[in-house]
């Protein structure tokens, strides 16, 4: 925590020097000691300048997901009290389950520059490029039913889409079950995984990945990423990922407080379904019909041509017209 | 392969002598491969007397939960095509969830004598003295949401219950969800974990734990052994758990032809709370009424004082009268 607090002297600095002498009475450590946490900030990608009888100056900070960035100003009172972040790793989502299973509290947050084994539902692939994205993946333990987590699902499709709304000025729309897209693109996918028993879930890992900066070369036909999506320049990764948090933190006590219904409105106000026509490919059965709306067990509702409404529990869907 | 098949002609014999020549030729090995083979055997526990000119003489085969011996004689299609067994583990649902995350096939069955770590419900401990019980695991991949994976828990309570009743004639009743009771003492207790996407299982392993022969003083109050309860001598670890595969099998089977409601008829005729008053414990309420039945969904349908009917998703139900 030192180093939190050495790097919040140099950044309420700015762009003027601080000296050696100053931080070492300040933080109650030798120069030497402050000299290690300088080189070491360095190495995460912080660029300090350092001049004789002028001391040290903040230059710039580094676009990474790191602790010490996310941290700062992050303002919630439970999520990312523990953070872990990777230059590279398999998948956060198998990081997250390997740690939650160790007992990781709830709010742990794992964020990775670039995945080697990144997973979509149902078992698919998710590739992003190095530094262009947002990937993480957060403990939850909620006292709920495995028959219930859907509730998680779909309220962080809710967290990703106001994050996205207030840190852009953006629209995102939530596809059902909890794709966020914005103008008809994919920018965003969420992965929950959990364990459990029959009866009490032990804990789950919501996986997001947001596309930021991903070129649209790098990405399929119906992605896109925020930042050529009308948001280019006026959004750092480190910022949306700390509302990204946030939102987090306050849709999961909405939650726990028995406000669910809250979160249902909110992601139905968002919903790009809702009124479409679609073909839905459910199991091993295909429905077709109009989406009228999420059914607050999270299922999508689904008025058949014959005027029968059916629940759609899971599935892949496709918007007819 | 070769050892079973080297069983098996020992077995046929019965008690008389088999020559090594015979056994060599038989089989199309060495005499001195035989004689390995021999020696295996003896580790796991068979009794083998070997006399020169004679040959070998199957003598006593240990009452051991391994595969030699619950491959003899299994008679299922795919259930136990792969059995793993050890004489100490700290839980088989662990070994199971690791070897399922592994990638192992569905009906993949672990055994294990005792369990340093042995858990039951709700994070509750679970004890059995060495070679006394069945504890076993199996992995399932059924096609269900997780919500449905109570399906497979009620299955695997009235499975335990098929085998106990095939194997000794006694009468065992369950308890909801899945605790298998004689003469109201819990002989069986089963302990559903899974893995899953919010819209898909991954796999489920059910772990099952029999009390066959543990002493009464060693087991808590509410509990017995179906040992001492009419099955005295009349039945072995070894085809309890050859008959348990068998039912599980079977049970499942049906499930997925779409015959739930025939596993549903047969708890329902099994359960011992229908028509008592209970008083359950449900997350973080409590419900006082009287049981009338099980919801297809698995939840239990208690009928409170004042008429309405209540689901009881999850919890402990104390019998009040």
């Amino acid at each position: 925590m030192t180093e939190d607090q050495l790097l919040d002297l140099l950044r309420r600095c700015q762009h003027d020097f601080l000296s050696g002498g100053e931080m070492s009475h300040k933080l109650g450590i030798s120069r030497t000691t402050i000299w290690k946490h300088i080189e070491h900030l360095r190495k995460l990608g912080y660029e300090i300048e350092a001049q004789p009888h002028h001391g040290y100056r903040l230059v710039s900070i580094p676009d990474r997901l790191i602790p010490e960035e996310i941290r700062f100003g992050l303002n919630t009172r439970w999520m990312g009290q523990k953070i872990v972040s990777y230059e590279e790793t398999g998948s956060t989502n198998d990081v997250a389950t390997k740690l939650a299973a160790q007992g990781m509290p709830e709010g742990t947050v794992i964020f990775a520059e670039s995945q080697s084994k990144g997973r979509g539902r149902l078992g698919r692939s998710w590739i992003s490029p190095k530094g262009k994205s947002i990937l993480t993946s957060v403990i939850f333990r909620p006292k709920l039913l495995p028959s219930q987590a859907s509730q998680i699902t779909l309220m962080s499709a809710v967290a990703v889409a106001k994050a996205i709304e207030k840190q852009t000025g953006l629209s995102p729309q939530i596809k059902w079950p909890n794709d966020v897209l914005i103008e008809g693109k994919k920018v965003s996918g969420i992965l929950t995984e959990m364990q459990a028993e029959t009866d009490q879930i032990r804990f789950l890992v919501v996986g997001i990945g947001i596309n930021v900066t991903v070129p649209e070369e790098s990405l399929p036909e119906n992605a896109a990423s925020i930042h050529y999506k009308g948001a280019g320049g006026t959004v750092t990764r480190i910022s949306l990922a700390q509302e990204l948090l946030r939102q987090l933190e306050a849709g999961y006590d909405l939650i726990h407080e028995g406000e669910w219904e809250n979160i249902h409105q909110q992601w139905q106000e968002r919903s790009i379904l809702t009124g479409k026509h679609v073909n839905v490919r459910c199991m091993e059965r295909q429905i077709e019909g109009t989406v009228t709306g999420l059914d607050p067990d999270g299922s999508l509702l689904i008025r058949l041509d014959h005027g029968l409404t059916e629940r759609v529990v899971a599935g892949d869907v496709v918007a007819v017209r």
